[in-house]
């Protein structure tokens, strides 16, 4: 059995032949014309798919069926994307489009962030776990929660937006005009924030000096603390600390058998690993009673787009 | 097709006969006795059941299954009850020594929070919706979380303690020791806390005279500013904040058709639902493009501990 995940990113759209233990057996990629029709987009997905079956040599009929991550906001049950920040889909119905456009029947869709859940909780960090939510750490914090084996995407796909749940009333302003949302303290960009603060107070650390030099990187705070810079020290504590009060949330409400990090910073693997480990089995509700909730680093990477989407079809 | 729901409280266990509809044919009491060995509480409850049907004239044939709504730490999936504050339950595997006791093959036990939310799901103020999140106010705060119609209840059942997610940072004391928990800011409990704040700091109002005569109550502050008290009044929208703060939170997570309130406070109908939904509907993210969440006081009221434990085994 084969499947064929389509990964559609503002830059370029990742088409991939992925087996059912979750290997990719053949990739190839194309520019996305963002401005361009919807209809538009979606053939160049058609002929995309239609050049990696011919090199790889696998034949139509071996393919189970398509998944597809996209970024914005997605309707998985009609097959439809709502809208998406940076490409031209509004109201797309990409399944049927698709299906239509290269005679595979079994297309679905899903968000990104979802995608890269599922794919963990299948192939990757979360792999033998039925129950997992990932934080995806980047421009913003995307959720992806399994529950049961099954995405959770709530009334009509409109969950599962979980960087924008409150922890600090009245807190720091998210990228979505609204106070105190676990994006605005525990997203990549808050971090380049908080780095960026301390730098200003404290031009005379290592990490003030190498900022200038450098410019601000999620990667230079880490390396900093690691050479004993305290300034360094006490933006990754407090950036931990609220990526920690995050994961405890969502353990509380979820207990999954594992929560896993997602985004660049994720590189960082027992720098946070470890820490935060310590902090969720400390503050998870009931964790005397009840089995140690792990935490994990995505381990798919580069590939999970690719993955995760195919996992929609299995 | 029958069923029978039972709801176990610290002072009485509640057993009643409920049809598909979920309409109560016939209800009995016993009281809890909460210091016995385990299975001298779960023979009581057998011999509840035995009395009800037996008053009711209903044959233990036509019963499908017993539902049973427990206080305190539940292991769905393997029938035990792990322990309960007031009641002496210690991994009491009260299914398995229902069945034997009764007879019936079909017991289901879960959480009263998580009984509450499915019975609310199938028969109350959530009634044909498939995503649900319920809140009791109460002491604490319970959540009882339905989506896709099905309970959820995390690894273990050891989830949905959405009372103990932080709202806001290094904020009030929680009474698990915790600070900045929903629970501190949105329980019955923390309202009480708010009010006599209010009173110290306000001795001349109207809501500190009626407290000093009548004593601390949910009600009190509610009718002190439909009388036009000011210090009501900020009290009231203070604590309908926090608990929109908590309502958003999960409505961002989960999405769902129906928001629920449960608990005392929620006899106060319109008074909170409207602020609510208005808080709500201004504040879930991405709702110009989805569907209204409706936000609902729980309308199952008495029953809703008998009615949803039956839904279990529905």
């Amino acid at each position: 059995m084969k499947y064929i995940g389509i990964d559609i990113g503002g830059m370029s759209v990742k088409a991939g032949v992925v087996t059912e233990d979750g290997a990719i057996l053949a990739k190839k990629t194309c520019e996305t014309n963002a401005n361009a029709e919807d209809t538009i987009i979606v053939r160049d997905i058609a002929d995309l798919i239609d050049g990696l079956l011919e090199e790889s040599g696998v034949s139509k009929d071996e393919i189970v069926g398509v998944g597809i991550g996209s970024p914005g906001s997605v309707y998985d049950e009609k097959g439809v994307i709502r809208y998406s920040c940076n490409i031209n889909f509004k109201n797309t119905p990409i399944t049927k489009l698709l299906a239509e456009y290269t005679g595979i029947k079994n297309v679905k869709v899903s968000n990104d962030a979802n995608c890269a859940a599922l794919g963990e909780t299948m192939f990757g960090a979360g792999k033998g776990a039925k129950n997992t939510v990932m934080l995806t750490l980047g421009t913003g914090v995307g959720t992806g929660i399994v529950v049961d084996g099954k995405l959770l995407t709530g009334n009509r796909s409109a969950g599962a937006e979980g960087g924008h749940i409150t922890i600090n009333l009245g807190g720091a302003t998210c990228g979505c005009g609204k106070k105190g949302h676990l994006e605005a303290y525990a997203s990549a960009t808050a971090l380049m924030n908080q780095i960026q603060d301390a730098c200003r107070k404290h031009p005379e650390s290592l990490l003030a000096q190498r900022v200038a030099k450098e410019g601000v990187s999620g990667k230079i705070v880490f390396d900093c603390k690691e050479q004993g810079d305290k300034v360094a020290e006490s933006v990754v504590k407090r950036y931990l600390k609220y990526l920690g009060i995050g994961l405890v949330n969502y353990a509380n409400i979820f207990y999954p058998e594992v929560l896993i990090l997602g985004g660049g910073i994720s590189n960082q693997g027992d720098n946070i690993v470890k820490p935060l480990q310590r902090y969720v089995s400390r503050n998870v509700y009931g964790a005397e009673y009840n089995p140690k909730i792990k935490v994990a680093c995505a381990t798919l990477k580069n590939d999970a787009g690719i993955v995760g989407a195919a996992c929609l079809v299995m």
